[in-house]
């Protein structure tokens, strides 16, 4: 199975809401995580993306690159999310992409290392949600993975 | 129709995904409003609340507050959410529940005369998602309301 079908599966199975935001996986690596999903089952009544909706495809495009960082890894662990920022900058009347993208190499090696070591370990993540071009939204999350 | 149902319908009508989500409104008064939805639609893989539903719930209960301040004023106006903070403090493994309460009435008065003189105004609300006694979630939202 690919990286983007595992994935998503994980996804489906064990965040069941995922399935009625139709949230879709469009690139799983160990640079870059991607998720999608469409307007319509996330609409409001202005026909734009709910906040809540582009809340949850962030926090979920941030949790799966520390999941596919871990598995990289040969890690196992329970990832959590402890504290979030978001900036609402432009609403978002289409498809929903969500983009985490590596941060630098020294401290996601740093944040792998101190888990191997203590058992718990914690990363901040960047997640954009891009639309026509520009930045929707910004957020900030600190996740924390523990055994 | 009481306040409760009324907001529900709202909720419900203009935010498909809140009936996925099995949102239902507790209380709705000018003092307070408290949403609640049962924990299955909303689980994740350990069998607590996903942080995604927590923060839908949460944004909501600060939108549902304006809404109903605006409605008592007799105005109208788009609820936008455009900046939020979130601190996940213990996981919820059953009813969710988020609480938004009257700030003080003079800050309250000052958004709405603000409103009414620049037809744009904004807030900041804390809402509350208790567990077992405990503050399971704290979300910090600062709400624009424009014609």
């Amino acid at each position: 199975m690919s990286n983007c079908k595992h994935l998503q599966s994980v996804l489906h199975n064990e965040i069941p809401i995922t399935r009625a935001m139709e949230i879709s996986v469009a690139h799983c690596d160990a640079l870059k995580i991607e998720l999608n999903a469409p307007l319509a089952p996330n609409i409001n009544h202005k026909c734009t993306a709910f906040g809540g909706s582009l809340y949850s495809i962030a926090v979920l495009c941030g949790w799966s690159f520390v999941y596919h960082q871990m598995k990289l890894n040969n890690l196992s662990g329970h990832i959590v999310i402890q504290h979030s920022e978001v900036n609402y900058r432009h609403p978002v009347d289409g498809t929903i992409n969500a983009v985490c993208e590596m941060i630098d190499e020294k401290t996601l090696s740093r944040f792998i290392k101190t888990y191997q070591r203590k058992e718990r370990a914690r990363i901040k993540l960047q997640v954009k949600i891009l639309f026509a071009g520009e930045k929707a939204l910004d957020f900030y999350g600190h996740y924390v993975v523990h055994k």
